[in-house]
């Protein structure tokens, strides 16, 4: 399945942030990660499919967050599906040949969340494509315990959003859907994913709301009941959900848009005793009702950040190998590499959702 | 144990905000509730000891609050311990001479909470003392569903302060303490009686922060490792608290102040992953850092309101016949029902903590 | 939509358990519980459907068990859908012509349990149709907190069986399906209403167990993957169950047998860290190894008892209003209330899954 | 802190199960594991101090388990506290000098559960001194993620019994005591140890039985309100129990002891909807009442194997340094590494309660 990397081969492509301005810069002659060679427990990875992110976007475009956090000179990318090509010393649990994905949150250092199963909010990481090279090249290196199997089953452009698509899943399922009513609040890709799988985990009856009409309906298509304009009257919508929910309002918020009025009008929507997931991330702190939307409510709130390594994997799996979770109307566009400028501008017209770069074979 | 009101009895002594502004009138000839005969599932009760709350004090100074929400014309207060006098038609749990406490939240209509073991957060409630007559009073009436058995071995005192512990229980086990290191924020009456819970409850390091010196001297006699000035340095405070959890942050915050600047200083000294919950009122929408405090950390948030119906009861029951709660300290003084005015004046003063008037014997 | 009983209606029709004999007496003339008189807080409904459930054919068959508990001379019956006839004093919740279903379980004494919302596992309670009057008969009477009022998208045959599939659903939503696999032991009515719930409730893959072919193809249409027949080889169903399951086993184990041999099979399914939730009841104490199935596995074991009230009535409308719960091939057989002999023989041959009695219109 | 093995160190002392009979064998010149050099991601560990199993006693007495478990050759003991002697390529969480303890289960797989933070029940595994080599000898090898950092306020000897210790914690956390009335069923030293760490974590009341009048006696000096002689009336003991519960039993039930008829009892004495967390391990299957002690009664039944990786260490470290663990009493002896024969003949006449062992300065 692998053609592994003769000695001779040194470099490779690669999406660089050259410079502290917008844009990438297409390498056709980087240097290999460590020179090819992983290091102890390390794999090296040949990138076969690697999916845009919001996150990629705003390196793009080299926004404020970006020249905040971005160093200049790294790959950027962290979204993938490949085949793993070498093996570093110690390496036990993978062969070269095997196709995986992989988490992007690499913990640097043993602290209280690594050493008890949530290394997903470890105080010291480092993610790829951020703090460190990322998997818009033809190689990526990577600790073993960061690398995922993919099964045979699962193609590798579902291999290569996994990463979204667990967000999706750790918010969900985190939150917990079984037999109970759901608003989503912003229907990007994550919250687009969120329906579907809401509707694969469970929920009884799903809400939607969101500002683009086309994404609407989509969400419509992938199982939501209702599917609100937030430009529209809040009281309707309010009025709306109350009538489908005995008056109470909804179990479970999802909340993937980040904007104050969405938020405000979300936890409006929520009954007493109901349970927020917060996904979405304000960029700024806002103003909140936290006395009306969540002291006298009695409601539990929830942060999520990336996902669980690896429960919201296996949880993934299971879910795309049941059939339930669609992403053919998700994946709206598949490029090679080379036609990265144009994935861009794809995401920032609105006409794609998610993108997906063909890397190699 | 009780003398049952002759049939003759007809008034009370009560304490009633008669006119819109500040105080209470002193009515020494209020008419009994239904002229002292229960309806169905009710119970009359003689009152001993009341509590003054904070809330009592927003009634009495008539604050915006108090103006929109209080009837004129309705007896005042719910904290209390008493006697049951007599029974409505199909009392069943309860007979005269009984010694009980009550919880004040009186569910008035079915709904999801009230029907799934939820009822403090229950639609429509009526609170007594805030929607309608509370125990103030010689007498009050209320159904059997509300009514709380106190144990022989509790005295009054403690039954009459059951409400505002039940806040700080509730607060307390919601979290979830066990083994955990703690951070209070706001040390008023139900603070200081999370304090001493709080170490009860299995808390294996309990930190504290407010403004008032000889509080915070309390919260350290009551348990408190380390009892931080609000007015000091924050930047000292989390370096000595960090120091003390491993470089992480408490692993849960108990928020009872309702202040803007405590809120954020209780988030930024919560660990990625811990749990937040929430009792403090603030008055207004508050600037909140949704991002860095809850979505970024993976933080659970709680809203507490009330206390369980009557799961909050019975571990507040065990726990201070375990002589575990410490409220000697807390409960600073008991004044005759006609002494009310000294008692706002003491809460308003700050020389009081916790005061309790005796009501009848 | 009622046509209240007039004064003079005195008397009604009743299944009776009138002999310590196999049986049931058709009674035409039965007197009305009280007289047809609801007391404070009950109310008297008209029975239109009720359904016959496993304990009623025990009690048909005069077992030991039924011997042991039920009082000669009831009306038997738990299960049932009907319309609000009477009130009685002091009830707010209901009006007469209301179509509801009813919780058969009655609180008679408060305790631990019925105080903090699981009044299903209350100490003191009594049974209708086991331990006081039933619904096999024209008339029921009920505290009115024991009353469901039926959604007008419900018809009465799926209110008449509420009672067996709140069993499936408390089962499947204390076990959490969500995302996950199940191993259903016994595929009974219960069992198979629980296939459809947990697919339902999100189940990412399920199994099922048991020995009656015809079920077992039944199971298969409402949504188990793979139907094991529990007379073939143990080790092919392991091995079939845990090649699908990474080779560890099913999530969930849901019990709904009582047989040792499965109960034993279903634990060796299941995978370390699994929750199993216990439905069917042992007839006696069996041989149980806890050290493998339940120690070293560090496995989660629900005890299941009835349904929560009212938390599983809410999650069966959701589901049921969802269109997600499957009962047309689960109920075969509606008969009227005289033909009651051909609908025990029904159950007891095996050709009936579900029988429910037309008793009114 | 530390002296280097010199690169001459080639030996070691080691205890090591060198026969197929009861006893085992000091070794003068045991080869060091690998001689001495850590392979990648390995420590090597000076032992100072060792603590006596129930378990080497049942590879001491070579029972029927220990036949049928223990390789022939290995050095035993898995309980420690000792020093970091030298790294393996890739160790970055430790350096030489550092003191350590460490987790004895060491996972040879990857597969769900050591994926999702439950290494503790991961399929395959190997557990120092019974699976491989052990610490009854002068060093140990270890993979640097099984290594726990000693506290400095944590003294060698409690460093020593953090293995049992944390069965004990893990024990009482997934039960959850806080506020809760618990029953520890067989106080030997894991016993003993959940007496006091029951009461550290916020207990209200701790229940006792055990048939040693001695344990019984250092049950109530560790905090048993109660403490039971299991050869007297059961229905003595459930009449006392209930009476200082309400009626209902205790919520918790702690079983240690791993005897049918303390299962029994403990079970028939915890209340309906209580949790029962079983680490006693019945040597066969046993007759167990799932009907009455589970089904009816809707309890939680909580497998409870190892500890945490590492939350429980984390709680451990906690319970510790908050000085609320009471070990004295239950460290009854300390002797060199050479008296091994005599420490075993301790335990086995049960004079002592936990043997440590010198084994190195």
């Amino acid at each position: 399945m692998s053609s592994p990397t003769s000695s001779a081969t040194k470099t490779m492509r690669g999406l660089v942030k050259s410079e502290p301005a917008p844009g990438l810069t297409y390498d056709p002659a980087r240097q290999l990660p460590r020179g090819g060679q992983p290091g102890p427990g390390e794999v090296l990875i040949r990138v076969r499919k690697a999916g845009i992110c919001g996150t990629d976007r705003h390196i793009w475009e080299w926004d404020e967050w970006a020249q905040g956090r971005i160093p200049i000179g790294i790959v950027t990318g962290h979204e993938f599906a490949g085949v793993i090509e070498r093996l570093g010393p110690g390496v036990s649990h993978f062969k070269p040949g095997d196709r995986v994905s992989g988490e992007g949150h690499i913990v640097t250092g043993p602290d209280y969340n690594s050493r008890t199963g949530n290394e997903h909010i470890a105080r010291e990481m480092e993610v790829i494509g951020i703090d460190r090279d990322g998997c818009f090249a033809d190689y990526l290196l990577m600790p073993q315990e960061n690398v995922w199997p993919l099964h045979d089953s699962i193609p590798d452009e579902v291999g290569a959003v996994m990463d979204p698509l667990g967000n999706a899943v750790h918010t969900v399922m985190e939150a917990g859907v079984s037999a109970r009513s759901v608003l989503v609040t912003g229907v990007g890709t994550i919250g687009l994913m969120a329906v579907s799988v809401a509707r694969a985990a469970g929920a009884s009856r799903i809400f939607v709301v969101d500002i683009d009409e086309k994404r609407l309906e989509l969400a419509r298509r992938l199982g939501a009941d209702e599917a609100f304009d937030g430009r529209g009257s809040r009281e309707e919508m309010l009025k709306t959900i109350r009538a489908a929910t005995r008056g109470e309002g909804v179990d479970v918020l999802l909340e993937m848009s980040g904007a104050e009025p969405a938020i405000d009008a979300g936890f409006e929507a929520l009954r007493n005793g109901g349970t927020a997931a917060l996904l979405g991330v304000p960029s700024k702190p806002t103003e909140f009702n936290l006395s009306k939307h969540v002291i006298f409510k009695g409601a539990k709130v929830l942060g999520i950040y990336g996902r669980r390594m690896f429960e919201t994997w296996y949880q993934m799996e299971d879910l795309v190998l049941a059939g339930k979770v669609e992403l053919d109307e998700i994946i709206t566009h598949e490029i090679p590499l080379e036609d990265f400028a144009r994935g861009f501008e794809l995401m920032q017209s609105g006409d794609a959702i998610k993108v997906v770069m063909q890397v190699s074979d």
